[in-house]
C-alpha cells in the first residue's frame, strides 16, 4: 500500500501513518522527496487491510493499493489452471464446454426436445432456468420445483449434466439435489448471503459477472465461494453495461484474457444475454473462443417464436447446429476442440 | 409499443404481428408508411408484456415500448406525492428529513455518542449498520445481532427511529424486530427475494438505487415492495457507477428531478457512499437539498480516523453540525425546513 | 511515480528500472518488501513523463502515478483562486455569473428579445451559437458570420458582453473580432490544435467538459491553452454519458467541489445540455449553485416551440425569469449575490 | 417518428403536433388509444428531422425515432458491401487486411526496421504516426513534417501505401501529398470541420470510434465524410471508455456484427489502444478475425521498451510475427485469408 502525503505535511502527520502501520505488524519504508513524502506499507495481507485506515489521516493526499483485495482466486495464490468437474464434464481444459438450452424451462417437450437438439449438436452441459429473476413482479417467474423435476428428468434421459439458477439461500438445498451445478446470476454476484450459501453446496458454480462489476471485484466475490473450501467456481462473462445502445449489454471480450492472467479459475462467455438478439450471437460466441475461452453458456429453444421469455435472444435449434460447426472450426484454430 | 416492421416485410408477417397482438386482447392500428410499415399496439398494461414477443417474429426490426415497465411506483399510477411515516417521522413532506450515523454498529460508546451527536445537530433519524455487505470475505462483516440490540438501546434511550440494512431475506423477522424501518442496499436492488421479504415486513423500506441500474429499474424493483399491498417505499439515490475515477460514484442528481416527475415516492440521497471522502460531502449534501430531495443519508462518526469501516467517508460531529446550520440555509431557499 | 515490481522480479530487472529513472535525472527510493520489490520514483515533473516509460520494462507489474498530468491547471500551481474578467464581468468571484440565451441565433429578432429578456431578469453575460456543431452533416449548421454580426449587434444594443462557440482553428480570429469570450464544446474539449489557437487568441475562454472525460482529461486540456500564457480559463460541466436514458447526459454534481479542490480555475456548470429537457433544468441549475458553481450556462428562447435546434432544453423567458427569483435565494443561503 | 402524447392529452394539443408535421410535408396518422393517443409522423427523411420539433410541442410526453439519424452510411442505402481500394490493397473484401506499424514515427531507422518486419510477417499496410494528439501540451507531438518524409520514403522502398493520422484540417493537404489513407483518431471523430476536409480530399479515411460514442453517431460522423461524394471510408472499433479499469479501453467486440448488419461500409479493429498492454493484444485480434472484422490495425515496434509513445501496448517484431501464424489459422477457419 502506498500513501502519499500532502505537500507540506507535517512530520507528525508522518509519523501518524507510520505508527499506525506497525500497530497492523505492518513493515514501513519512507520516501521524501522533494515535493513529497511517499510511505510504503508493506506485507503480505496488505491486499485485504481497507486503504480507508490511513487514508483518513491528516495530511494524507491519497492512498493506492499494490496488493489486489482478492486472494484465492488469484493466479499468485495457485499457479497451475484449475479444472472444474461437473458430473464427469471437465471445465477449464483442452475441451471447450458448451451449455445450452432454454432460457426458461417451461414444458416437458419443450425442455426434451431442446436436450436432444443441444446434445446432437455436441453440447455438453444442458441448461435451463426453473426460477428467473425478473426485473418485474408482475413477469413470469419460473416453473420453480416443477421447473426443478423437469430438469431432472431430462437430464436423466440424455444423461447430460445440468446447470440452473438459483436466487435465494433458501433455495440452495432444494436446487442442488436436482441439479450438477448451480448458476449465480448477474444480479446476485454481490449477494453474499447467497454466495456464501452456494459454496458451502459442495456443487460447482458458474459465478456470472455482474453487469457493472470491474473484474476485480468479480475475483473478489469469488473469494466467497472459494473461501468455503471448494475449489469449483466457473467464472462467466455476459457483457457490462456501457453507453452503447444497440445490443442490450457490451461483450467485454478483454476479460477472458484479463481473468487467464489475473486468476487460475476457468472463464465462459454467455453470448446470448450480451447480444439480446439472436442476430448477433454467433460472432459473439466465435470472438469468444478466438480470445481462449474455456466454453459457453448459450441459450437454444425449439421454438424462440413462442417462448416465454428472452425468445429474442435464443437460438433456434438449426441455427445453433450450423453455430456449432463453425465453432469447432475456430476451436482447432486456436489448438481446442469442443 | 409500437412496432416497426423492416424495409419491405411482406403482408403475412405484419398479419403475424396482428394476430400475435390480438391473442393477448391488445388493440392494433396499423401505419402504412412510404418505407416502412409501423404497427401500433395499445392496451393499458402493454408495460408489463415483453417486447421478446414481437421482436421475435419475422420482418420486425425494432419494438419500442410507450408504457413504462413499472406500475405501482409511478405517478400515473397515484398523482399525489405518497409521505411515509417512520415512527412519526414523516418523509416526503415539507420537512427535510435528515438521517445520520455511522456506516457500521462498532460499540455501544461509539453508538451512544454518534446518536447523541446527530441528535443534537437536528437529525430526526439515526442511521447505523449492524450487518454489512463487504466485497471482500475477509473484511469486517458487522456486529450483526449484537449491533441490532445496541441500536435498540440507543433508539430508546434518546428517542429516535431507527433505519438499518438487511442483506438476507432470513434476517428479515429479525431486523424488523429492532428497527422501524429497513434499508436495501445498492448491491441487493435487484435481489428480488429480499425484495418480496422486505415488503412483506410492514416496516417502511429504504431502496437504494442500484449503482449501475437506470431509474427505471429503480422504480420496477419498487414495484416488488409495493406490490406486497403497503405504500412505505423511501427511494435512496446514492452515486452511479462511471467513468470518472476522482470520486467513488457520480451522484447522478438529476434522478432527484426525474423521480419527482415519474413517480409518486419520496427520494432521498446519500451523499458519503457517492463522495466516498468527507470533504465532498457537504457540497453534494446541499445540491441534493436544492434540487428538491426529501432527505438526506449521512455518515457520522464520532472518530473517524478510528472507524472500521468507511472512516473516509464520515464526517466529524463537528463537521456534521456545522453542514446541518448550512443545509437549514438551503432548505429555507427552496421553502422547506430541516 | 511508483513501479512495482512482479513477484519473483530479478535484481537485473529492478535494476533495470533505477537505471531508466536516473538516465531521466529523477530520484530513486527502493522498497524491497517481503512479496514485492516496490521502486519510488521522485521529482518534480514525473507527473508528465509517460508511464509507460516504465510499464514495458520487462518484470515490472504495474507503474501508478503519484503526480498529477496537468500542471498549470493544478491548485499545486496556483494556491488563490483565479477570477477571469470577460468584458468587465467577474467570473470566479463572489458574484455567480448566468450566462443565459438561445442555442443558436437565428434571426435579430429572435436574438434581441432572448437578450432584452435574459438582461431584465438578471443575466450577466449573452449566449448565442453561430457556428452549431451537428452530428449529423444535414442538419442546420448555423448562420456562421452573419450569426456573429447580429451578436455583436445586440452586446452593443444591450451591453452585455458575449460568448460563442468556435469550431474550426481557422475561424478564431474571426469569431475573436466579434465575441468577448470564445466557447470550446464538449466535443473538441481534446481538440488540441483548437485549443492551442484559443489559447493564444487572448480571449478568456469556456472550456467545456469532454462528455466522456474524467476531470484530469479536462484539467490537463486546460494547460494546452493555459501554455499560451493567459490564464483565462473558465471550466464548464455539462453533464456525462452514462448508462442512465431518461435524460440526455448525467450532470456530474461532484465535478464542482472536485474541481474547487483541485485546480484554481472557475467552474460554471451548464444544466441545458445535461438535462436535454426544459423541466429538469430548475432543479439541476439550482443544485449547481448550492454546490458551490461559480456560474450557469444556459439556454433561454423566446419562443421554444418554435427553436431551430434544442427548443426543448430550452426555457422561456418567464420560466427562467421565474428560475432567476429561485438562484437568488439558493446563492444568497451560500453566502454569494448573482 | 413516433409521438406519444401525456395521458389527458387535449384535442388541440394533438392537432398541433399534426399540423407541425404537415408543415414539414409529413404524412401523419392518429392512433388514439384507451390511454394515450400516439401520433405516428412518416416520410423518408424524417431520420433527419430533430425530434425536439414535436417533443417541445404542449401534451407531448415523449417522440421516439424509427428511422435512423444516419442515411448514406446505412445498409439500407446501399445493400452490397462496399470495398475501399487502398493503393490497390483492397479493404472490405475476402482478405483480412492486416496495418502494422509504430504509433510514432522516431527516426528513419526505427520506421524502417518496422515496415521490413511487418511486411516480412505478412501486414499489407504501414501505419505510422507523425501528427501525435496528446493529453498533455508536455508529451512529444510527433516528428510532424519530418515523420510524414520518412513515412514517404518506407512507403517506397517497401512497396507498401501508408495510413497515417490528420488531426488540424490546415493539414489535410500536406498529409494526403505523403500518405495513401487517412486516419481520423477517436477525439476527433466528432471534429465535424476535420470530417469535412477529409471527405473533400480524395483519399480513404479510417475512421475510429470516439471512446464514448455510440454506434449509431459513428455512422452519423461517416456521413459527414460520404456526403463530399467518394464512398471511401473503412471505420476502426478502437474500445469504448466503460467502468472497467483493469484495461485501457474495454473492445466493444459486438460492434463488429452490429456494423455488418446496419452499414455496408468495412470495419477493421485496433486491439492495441483498447488493451493499452501487449499481453492483451493477441486475445483480442483473434477475436476480432473470428467476429468478422474486416481487418486490423496493430502497433507494432522495433524496440517497444526504448518507444517514445505507447510502448506498452506495442508488440515487438517476433511477437507480431507469431501472431499473424495465429491469425491466418483463425482467418482461414472463419473462410478467409490474409
Amino acid at each position: 500500500m502506498i500513501v502519499e502525503m500532502r505537500t507540506g505535511a507535517s512530520k507528525e502527520e508522518v509519523d501518524d501513518v507510520v505508527r499506525k502501520a506497525r500497530s497492523f505488524d505492518l513493515g514501513v519504508q519512507l520516501n521524501i522527496g522533494t515535493d513529497k513524502t511517499v510511505v510504503a506499507i508493506l506485507g503480505s495481507n496488505t491486499g485485504q487491510i481497507p486503504t480507508d485506515l490511513f487514508a483518513v489521516l491528516p495530511g494524507v493526499e491519497s492512498v493506492t493499493r499494490i496488493m489486489k483485495p482478492y486472494k484465492l482466486a488469484s493466479r499468485e495464490f495457485q499457479r497451475r489452471d484449475t479444472v472444474v468437474d461437473c458430473a464427469g464434464v471437465k471445465i477449464g481444459g483442452e475441451r471447450i464446454v458448451v451449455m445450452a438450452g432454454p432460457c426458461a424451462v417451461e414444458s416437458e417437450s419443450q425442455l426434451m426436445q431442446a436436450a436432444e437438439g443441444v446434445k446432437k449438436a455436441g453440447a455438453a452441459i444442458l441448461r435451463g432456468g426453473a426460477f428467473k429473476p425478473r426485473t418485474s413482479p408482475f413477469s413470469f417467474q419460473g416453473l420453480q420445483k416443477k421447473g426443478l423435476e423437469l430438469l431432472a428428468a431430462t437430464k436423466e434421459r440424455f444423461a447430460m449434466p445440468v446447470v440452473t439458477e438459483v436466487v435465494n439461500p433458501q433455495d440452495i438445498k432444494l436446487v442442488s439435489t436436482y441439479a450438477d451445478m448451480l448458476q449465480i446470476g448477474s444480479r446476485n454476484m454481490q449477494n453474499f448471503a447467497l454466495l456464501t450459501g452456494a459454496g458451502k453446496s459442495g456443487r460447482p458454480v458458474v459465478l456470472k459477472r455482474g453487469f457493472s462489476c470491474t473484474i476485480t471485484e468479480w475475483l473478489t466475490a469469488a473469494d466467497y465461494l472459494l473461501a468455503e473450501g471448494e475449489n469449483k467456481v466457473i467464472l462467466c462473462e455476459r457483457g457490462i453495461r456501457t453507453f452503447e445502445d444497440s445490443i442490450r449489454f457490451s461483450l467485454d471480450i478483454s476479460a477472458v484474457p484479463v481473468i487467464k492472467k489475473n486468476s487460475h479459475l476457468p472463464v465462459i462467455v454467455d453470448p446470448s444475454h450480451a447480444a439480446g438478439h439472436y442476430s448477433l450471437v454467433p460472432a459473439i460466441a466465435k470472438a469468444a473462443v478466438a480470445a481462449g475461452a474455456d466454453g459457453l453458456l448459450i441459450e437454444v429453444h425449439p421454438n424462440p417464436k413462442e417462448a416465454l421469455v428472452d425468445g429474442l435472444q435464443s437460438l433456434s435449434l438449426s441455427d445453433f447446429s450450423r453455430l456449432m460447426d463453425e465453432l469447432r472450426m475456430i476451436a482447432k484454430a486456436v489448438g481446442r476442440y469442443i
